[in-house]
C-alpha cells in the first residue's frame, strides 16, 4: 500500500454544529494544515428539547425479550421485486466478517419446510455395517466441532454477470455467499459410527423438502471437514438454512451442503440425479462440461463504495469488501482505484480463516474525479480471480453457475457509486 | 481425559420407529456389544399424512424478508418474572462461541435511549491539542478493527451467589456475560488523530442514556486494545447494546464499555463519579475495598448438563460449557463429574481467542446415580478459577461484583439437574 498523505476531511455541513473531523489514515499528522474547532455540543439551538436532539432528556426504554434492531436499521434479504425461491444477504450493510443468521442468504427448491425437531431424525444407511438413526438429542451427544465457513450457492453472481445494470448493490451481485460460525458432528465421527463398508466411494445426502434435495458428495470429502450442523452463530439454525440439521461441506456449492437434512446413504456411485445433470453442470466451451464442479473458485467483492452509495466528499475514504475461496485461505486482495491501470495490496484486518468469508479493506484518497473501483482476491492454493476476459476464455459464455470474475464499481465525479459490470 | 469406553446409548422411546443409536466417543467400537436395528422410515405409522411427520409432503413457504427462527426455537433475554434494567443471555440454549446479538445481555442504568444515528456524533476534547467530533460516517472512514471478545457484567453471579436456588438456569447464574464479533475503530486511532498531551492519564467515557453513564479509563487500557464500536456480529450495535457506537474495553467490567458513547474526555485523574466510588467498588475484609477493580476474572460455567435440563438414561453425555476470562486465553479446563473428587481435562473444541468466550467439552459416560458436576478455567496469566471457600477467604462474603468461584450442578439419579451453588 503507497504511503497515504495526511489530509482534512472537511464534513457535510450540519444544521447545529460547526466542526471538522480529522481522518488519520498514515503515520503523521501535518499540523499545519489542520483547523480543529472547538467542539460547541453544549451549544445545539434546534429542537434541543426533543429526546432524539438529546436522549439524555427523557429515561429509555426498558429491555425487551429479544435485543431488536434499532428502528433506523432495517435490512432485509430480499431487495424490492425479488421473492420466493432466492434470497439475498445485503453485504452492503454489513461489517466484520459474520453474516447474521437471519441475513444469510437462502436457496431452496420447494420452499422451506416446518420439521418438529422432535421428530426429526437422520438415518445412515446404504453400503455400512450398522444403519442408524440418530435423533437431535442424539447427535449433540456426540463431541461437538465449531468452526466459521462460508456457504456459496453456485449460482452467485451469475444474474449480474448475465445482465448487468448500474442500479444493482452488493446484494443483487454476489448476495447469494454468506458466512457463519457452525456447531455440529463431524461426518467421520457418524460414519465411523456405523462403519462404513470398503466398496463405499460416495454418500448421497438427502433434504425433507418438499423438492427432496439430493447431492452425491464423494467419500473423501465426507471423511476430511464435512459437518452435519445444528446451531448457527451460537444459536439453533433458522428454518431458511436447514433446520433443525444440515449436511455442511466447506468450500463446495451451496446447494450440496443438504439443509433439512434426514438421509445418508452410503453408496458406490454418484446418484446422477437431475441436480447433477440437467442442472449444476457447467458447460465449457467446445461442447465439453463440468460436471462434478464441486469447488467455488477464488472471489472478492467491493462492499463499500458501492451502489446505492455515494461518496459525501473528496479525500480519505475505506475501500472495504469481502474475499473468499473454497480452496483455503485468502492470502492476499489487491485493489485498483483507477480501473486496473495500478493495484495496492488491502489490509486484512480480522486475519484470514480458510474457507470463510475474508474482510479486506484499503484506504484510499479519493481526488474527486470518476474512476472505477477492483478488487482481485488470491488464495493459498496459488488461484487468482480472474478478469472477466479471463473467465470467458476458460469458461465460456453461458456456463451459469461459478461466476467468479473481477468486479467493477464505477465511481462518478459528483460521488455516486453504481455497478460497473464483470 | 481419561479414554471413554464405548457404550450404546438406548434412546428414549417414540412411537413410531424401534430403532437405537449408537454415540461412539472414543477410538474403538466394541462389535460385539451393539445391538443395531434396520432403519424402518418407510414404515412410520402414526401422522403419516401430516407436514410435520413428512414435510417432504407438502410445498414449503417461501423466504421472507429475514430468515426468522423455528417456532421450535423461543430463547429470550428475560427468563420469566426479571425485567427491567437487566436481561440476560441463555447460555443453556446455545452453541459455540457467538452470543446472537438479540440475545446479549443488557443492563442499563436508565433505559435504552432511542438515537437518531445522523444526529450522533463523539467529541474527543480535554488535554488533547485538537478537541474533535465526528460523525458516524467519519469513524467509518479511519481502519477498521474487527475482533471476537466478551463483554461480562461486573455483577454477573451475585444473584446465584447471594441467594442460590436449585431452580436455577445457567441464564439466571451466568447470564450477564456475552460474546460477539465486534467492528470499529482502534481508540489509539482516535487518540492520535486529537493528539493526547503529556499530562494525560484518564479518559472519561460519557453515554449518551438518560443515566448518562461516565466512566473513568486508565489512558494505558485506551492505548492498548479500547475499541470504539460501531458493528456486532457483523450489523449494526443493536438499541441495548449501544446502538450507534459504544466504547469496548476488552476484558474489563462491562459497565465501563460505555454504550451510546457521545463524549470522551481525556483529562489528568479519574473522575471518582457515583460509579467509581459507591457502586462498583468491592468491600475487602477487614473494612478495605477493591476501587477501580476493572479486570474481569477467570470463569466458567457448565451450560449442559444444567437446570432445566434433564439426562434421558444413563451412558455417554457431553458436558459443555464456556471459559473466559479478563487477562487473556483460556488455557485449560478442568471438568469434575464426581463433586470435585476427581478432575478431567476438558477439550476446547474451537481452540481460544483471548478475552472471550471458550467453549469447553467432555464426554463422560453417566453410571446413573446422583453426583455432582463441576467446572474449573485457568488462563494464560497463571489464574485458576477458585472454590467458593477460596473466594471467600480471598473477597468476603459481600463485594456484590466480581463473584468468580466454581460453580455446582447436581445430577439426581432420575436425570434432573439442578443448580448446586457455589
Amino acid at each position: 500500500m503507497e504511503a497515504p498523505l495526511p489530509e482534512e476531511l472537511s464534513a457535510a455541513p450540519r444544521p447545529t454544529l460547526s466542526r471538522r473531523a480529522l481522518v488519520r489514515t498514515g503515520g503523521l499528522i501535518a499540523g499545519a494544515a489542520l483547523t480543529p474547532s472547538l467542539v460547541r455540543a453544549v451549544t445545539r439551538q434546534v429542537d434541543s428539547t426533543s429526546a432524539l436532539a438529546d436522549p439524555t432528556r427523557v429515561p429509555g426504554v426498558a429491555s425487551d425479550s429479544l435485543g431488536t434492531r434499532s428502528a433506523f436499521e432495517t435490512p432485509r434479504l430480499s431487495p424490492v421485486g425479488v421473492t420466493g425461491g432466492s434470497s439475498w444477504t445485503p453485504h452492503h450493510l454489513l461489517h466484520g466478517t459474520i453474516t447474521p443468521a437471519d441475513l444469510h442468504f437462502q436457496r431452496h427448491h420447494n420452499g422451506i419446510p416446518v420439521i418438529d425437531p422432535a421428530r426429526h431424525t437422520l438415518t445412515i444407511h446404504g453400503l455400512v455395517e450398522r444403519p442408524l438413526e440418530f435423533t437431535l438429542e442424539e447427535l449433540r451427544r456426540f463431541p461437538s466441532v465449531t468452526r466459521t465457513y462460508f456457504i456459496e450457492c453456485s449460482g452467485n453472481g451469475g444474474r449480474a454477470w448475465n445482465n448487468p445494470k448500474p442500479d444493482m448493490s452488493p446484494q443483487v451481485v454476489e448476495g447469494l455467499t454468506s458466512n457463519s460460525e457452525w456447531t455440529g458432528v463431524a461426518m467421520s465421527t457418524l460414519l465411523r459410527a456405523v462403519g462404513v463398508k470398503s466398496s463405499a466411494s460416495w454418500v448421497v445426502a438427502e433434504g425433507s423438502d418438499a423438492a427432496v434435495m439430493a447431492r452425491s458428495v464423494p467419500m473423501s470429502k465426507m471423511l476430511d471437514d464435512a459437518l452435519v450442523v445444528y446451531a448457527q452463530n451460537g444459536e439453533a439454525l433458522r428454518p431458511g438454512n436447514g433446520y433443525p440439521i444440515r449436511l455442511l461441506l466447506p468450500g463446495f456449492e451451496g446447494n450440496m451442503s443438504v439443509k433439512w437434512l434426514r438421509r445418508l446413504e452410503v453408496v458406490d456411485q454418484p446418484l446422477m440425479s437431475r441436480e447433477e445433470t440437467s442442472k449444476y453442470t457447467d458447460p465449457l466451451p467446445g461442447g465439453k462440461a463440468r460436471q462434478f464442479s464441486f469447488v467455488m473458485d477464488v472471489k472478492s467483492l467491493i462492499t463499500s463504495p458501492s451502489y446505492p452509495g455515494q461518496l459525501a466528499e473528496k479525500g480519505w475514504h475505506a475501500v472495504r469488501g469481502i474475499a473468499w475461496s473454497g480452496r483455503g485461505r485468502i492470502t492476499r486482495v489487491d485493489v485498483s482505484t483507477d480501473g486496473g491501470r495500478s493495484w495496492h495490496e488491502a489490509t486484512l484486518p480480522n486475519g484470514a480463516l480458510p474457507l470463510a468469508h475474508t474482510r479486506f479493506e484499503h484506504l484510499w484518497q479519493w481526488d474527486g474525479r470518476a474512476t472505477r473501483l477492483l478488487s482481485r482476491a488470491f488464495d493459498e492454493s496459488g488461484a487468482v480471480q480472474p478478469t472477466a476476459d479471463e473467465y470467458r476464455r476458460a469458461r465460456g459464455n453461458a456456463p451459469g453457475y461459478h461466476y467468479s470474475a473481477i468486479r467493477a464499481w464505477d465511481v462518478a465525479a459528483d460521488g455516486t457509486v453504481t455497478f460497473g459490470g464483470g
